[in-house]
């Protein structure tokens, strides 16, 4: 499988409305979507101090079927319309297990 | 299942012997720690740029069991020996899913 890790923190200012609604909408792409394979996400559940807030883990059958996801229009529009109006930082890497 | 994720990057002086340990290491948790559910990692595999260079998905039963993981001797062995000298940066997060 080939797994794609991604960890946001949110804007002081964002809303709960806004941060509720990247989960819902990024939880709409594997119907969208045919090549995600398993996708999870949440947000941080207060254990550690110092942690991001919110994680996604998505797999797929190989990096070129990742790709797809990434690019996607469906999945593009999330991340414009929802997570970069309130995001603060970004960590992500990818890969084969 | 409780989900905790991590990623790293390593210091630029790391050696390759250093950064292929700890995979190595950690991937002997699984066979000590009996908590562990699920245990992926890996390299980042350069598809993107700006990514963090190593990745880490472990899955629990619960918070409860995930603080076994994190706090067990065995683990917290191998933050000390093998992650913590080569160490640059660290995000993490931990979700219900």
């Amino acid at each position: 499988m080939f797994r794609h890790v991604v960890l946001f923190t949110w804007a002081d200012d964002a809303t709960d409305e806004q941060r509720a609604a990247v989960a819902t909408e990024l939880g709409r792409l594997p119907g969208i979507i045919p090549e995600i394979r398993s996708y999870t996400l949440g947000t941080d559940a207060g254990v550690n101090p110092g942690n991001y807030e919110f994680a996604l883990v998505a797999d797929f059958d190989s990096a070129d079927d990742y790709l797809v996801y990434r690019d996607h229009p469906a999945h593009q529009a999330v991340i414009a319309q929802y997570v970069k109006p309130i995001l603060a930082s970004r960590s992500a890497a990818q890969y084969s297990y």
